[in-house]
């Protein structure tokens, strides 16, 4: 449970610090806390992340975060300390109120952000209530908020009911529609000739589809590909994996390959403008199966209530008879072997694929909206490995709560090392949670790209502007600065040249990553990854930037 | 303009960028940039303070910052750069949005927080727009929130309309009702046979009432005294002024005399918890008279529409001829001398005394909500200093953005030493933003109260529980690490013992305030300023906490 202490909340926080079952993380501030249950969520499989902050000036400090989970499809509870039942009918001036007696204003709020709230006011609907918004994060996968008046924490119900489990799987589809479905999508298939290709994406991670994609692949072999945000959905060690589907930013053989299949079953898709190559898929739905988490698409036709959990197994048994022919289907390679460059400048381009070598199996690896997150897609992962990103909402500064979130959930699962990617200019945004890091003992790697400012922003407007500059840290100093020993609990690094980083990388001290590591890697202030400049000029000319001919990049 | 660049305000940022007459100050997030904004309002007279942010990501992330402007009547325009005309129109999944096409989801949040709102979304109705909520933003001195579309920036308008100054003040009273309440409120003083003091609080500062309350006082003399939010609405050192009225946590003389007249002319009262102690005023209806910005009250009356803006100047003429009665009233002296201590503990009950003969007229002074806050309230302030808090919002790490922008805000005012009272707690939660201040110069001295975590919470509640502990930093290692260069244009220092203290108060070098200063206090855990200990007695009873027997303090 992640949050901060407050006065509405403090009680609460008694029966949470005497329950030997939660683990208490403190965060220096409900932004970074918000972060960190929704990093927790996407690394712990078939959990949720939880977050407890305090009546309005708690909660309100982590809306960007709770409207991230929404955005992305991650399950979180958001409980908050609130006034006590009595103070919600009086409506006395307390602290933390807008002063205009509007009790209901941060719930109004919540519901624009939330896929469900309850606000507690009695005993005997609390239990009830509490299991509706829990169902509705795990089944929706999506954020809920939960009011708990400072009485009530005191309130003794019956037990009984937690001996009934919780229903977290969707309802059973309908079974005439589903038939009828299954009918239609397997027209589609014999017209294609079995020239078929999976696109993975996000919604099969959120929705929790992973085991029934695994067995799709395996029974059928038809080629796959990802999207960004359903990156390591499916192992990028898979032989039947051709890397990742971004429109036209794709790579060439890529590109090539999903356009001219004959049917492309989609599963899980989100189809945002930065997971698209800015909408520029050459997809027609004509030969599009889309399976969704809550509703079915082939061709033009929508079928809502054909969920994909329930959907996936029969489909898959109905394709498996096609498994010989699916074998014969070519897919391209996905490599990225370490180009050779006659300079020490660490290029985007020598990066991201250097740093895939030091990859292990099972590896968390996070990285921030921006080159990290471009450049870190066009590398594959080892098998068992956990991509974790924040491609639609694309908040910066996520990742540094997320690491911390993702970290506590990979020592739980007992996962590999969780490793970092995040440039200098959106670890100012949320830096304190490092703090975090080194007094709960988790011991991620931390890559911070110093390239003296907002590099995704140049690309997308202002390229020598002052507003995308920042002061520039002495990165080396901050982990010791928040506490950590330097040399004992924690490690940082200055690293200029390619000899300088491929030495570090190979030191098996530093890959052990026993403490936390920070280190700091100096780059050029306008590189950045390919992929990011395409999608930065696509996107730069829909928000009207260069079109207007004002100065700029 | 305080603020963070996002793709959906690069465009309009070039014209700021371009723009002599506007300042652009980067900060390190969104929430920072709101307090920062807030604190520049709060100090720079008649002005407003000015957030820029991007569509989603980066408004939300100053939800809790609008919110408590809101709360406290602070005046910032909030501007957002959003996706274009068209693409409101046609909702495509772009990156920033919550991914279901309500791009009108933040909109509808910002309404909870703001007093009026403007979605521009043509050229024809854009100035009128914008010239509503920035009228909106002055006169009811509360945030307002500005959606300006990437396309809307680049369209020129005719400038006629610059030429005709907005109207920032009130509207005149209803002559009739205004002449109706001067007489009831004349019987009144009457009946009292002149025995009347005047109350001021916070909306006489937020509404700008400071000059029409000099005059007030200057030609009646009756005695005044300031609820905490008030302080330093009037001089601390005015021979009429006879200090702070917390009901039950005000000094007994202050207590006696307050609830002992025969009439209290109460001006910009709001009666927050923590500013009327936990609502224990003993002051009834039927002997008040209460001035607000947009209604006046007589007893039991309510008279809305008759503002004090108005209505204070034709106040101050009936009540002039009574003055010579008024100087014979007493009115107790607001002393605060050094308790002598015989040990080198820096307690507080010591610290604020002696922190008091440190001040300088002019000054700026910042108290974090905590034991900052409660404690610096029973000392009094040089002349012309001004008091800078935020009682009623009480979101804690507040003051360190809200010292950014009063600082800056003291600069242009040309004003004293900008003076921060912040706990190590609060600091926490936005410690980055002091980068900012090394960045634009300013030289805040930044007092650290280093009592091991959340000392007002454990007076609260869970005085040994380890969710109000935190991660002790190296405080003074923070300068350094966010860009200062020690002893050039930083400096900081750890004090352990009274002695060391005053040493370093009496310093020239030290108090001329020329570089940014850090001074770590070393203090106890579990110490307060009695104010704070009663408050919190009382608002813990509030809370049900220990009334419910549970372990506690």
């Amino acid at each position: 449970m992640f949050g901060l202490p407050g006065d509405f909340n403090l009680g609460f926080l008694d029966y949470v610090e005497d329950n030997k079952s939660i683990e208490w993380v403190g965060n220096c501030n409900e932004l970074n806390a918000s972060y960190a249950a929704d990093g927790y969520a996407r690394v712990k499989d078939g959990s949720i992340g939880v977050l407890l902050t305090t009546f309005g000036v708690g909660e309100l400090s982590a809306t960007n975060g709770i409207a991230g989970a929404f955005s992305e499809h991650v399950p979180v509870l958001h409980i908050v300390g609130v006034p006590s039942t009595s103070q919600q009918k009086s409506k006395p001036m307390l602290h933390h109120t807008l002063g205009d007696g509007r009790f209901d204003a941060y719930l109004k709020a919540a519901q624009q952000f939330t896929i469900s709230q309850a606000s507690l006011n009695n005993k005997r609907t609390a239990a009830a209530e509490i299991d509706r918004v829990l169902t509705d994060c795990v089944i929706m996968a999506r954020p809920v908020y939960l009011m708990l008046p400072t009485d009530l924490v005191h309130e003794k119900i019956p037990a009984k009911r937690l001996q009934t489990p919780l229903n977290t799987q969707p309802q059973e589809n309908d079974p005439e529609v589903e038939a009828f479905v299954l009918d239609e999508i397997m027209k589609l298939v014999k017209q294609a000739e079995e020239d078929i290709i999976i696109l993975v994406d996000a919604c099969a991670v959120r929705h929790g589809v992973k085991e029934e994609m695994r067995e799709l692949l395996q029974r059928t072999h038809f080629p796959v590909f990802s999207a960004p945000m359903g990156k390591t959905a499916v192992p990028e060690t898979y032989e039947r994996y051709g890397g990742m589907y971004v429109g036209s930013i794709s790579r060439p053989e890529v590109k090539e390959r999903v356009e001219n299949a004959r049917l492309i079953l989609s599963v899980g898709a989100l189809k945002s403008d930065f997971n698209t190559g800015n909408f520029t898929y050459h997809i027609p739905a004509t030969k599009t199966v889309e399976l969704h988490s809550d509703h079915t698409r082939v061709q033009f036709a929508a079928y809502h209530g054909i969920g994909m959990k329930r959907l996936l197994p029969k489909l898959t048994a109905r394709l498996q008879p096609l498994n010989e022919g699916a074998k014969l289907l070519s897919v391209p390679k996905f490599l990225s072997p370490v180009p050779q460059e006659d300079n020490q400048i660490i290029s985007q381009n020598w990066l991201w694929p250097r740093v895939a070598q030091f990859f292990r199996p099972k590896d968390v690896i996070v990285a921030e909206t921006g080159t990290s997150s471009f450049g870190i897609l066009d590398v594959p992962l080892p098998h068992g490995a956990i991509f974790v990103s924040q491609i639609l909402w694309g908040s910066i500064g996520w990742t540094v709560g997320s690491t911390l979130g993702a970290a506590l959930a990979a020592r739980e699962r007992q996962l590999g090392r969780t490793i970092l990617f995040v440039g200098d200019g959106s670890l100012q945004l949320t830096v304190q949670e490092l703090s975090v890091m080194l007094r709960t003992g988790v011991t991620p790697i931390i890559f911070v790209l110093n390239n003296s400012g907002y590099t995704i922003e140049r690309f997308l407007h202002g390229e020598q502007a002052k507003y995308n500059d920042i002061t520039n840290w002495k990165w080396t100093s901050l982990l010791e600065t928040f506490g950590g020993i330097e040399g004992k609990t924690s490690q940082s690094y200055t690293v200029r040249t390619k000899d300088e980083l491929s030495k570090l990388l190979d030191d098996e001290s530093f890959a052990k990553a026993d403490k936390i590591q920070l280190v700091e890697l100096i780059m050029e202030k306008l590189d950045a990854p390919n992929s990011l400049k395409v999608q930065a000029e696509l996107s730069g000319q829909t928000n009207k930037y260069i079109s207007l001919g004002l100065k700029t990049a």
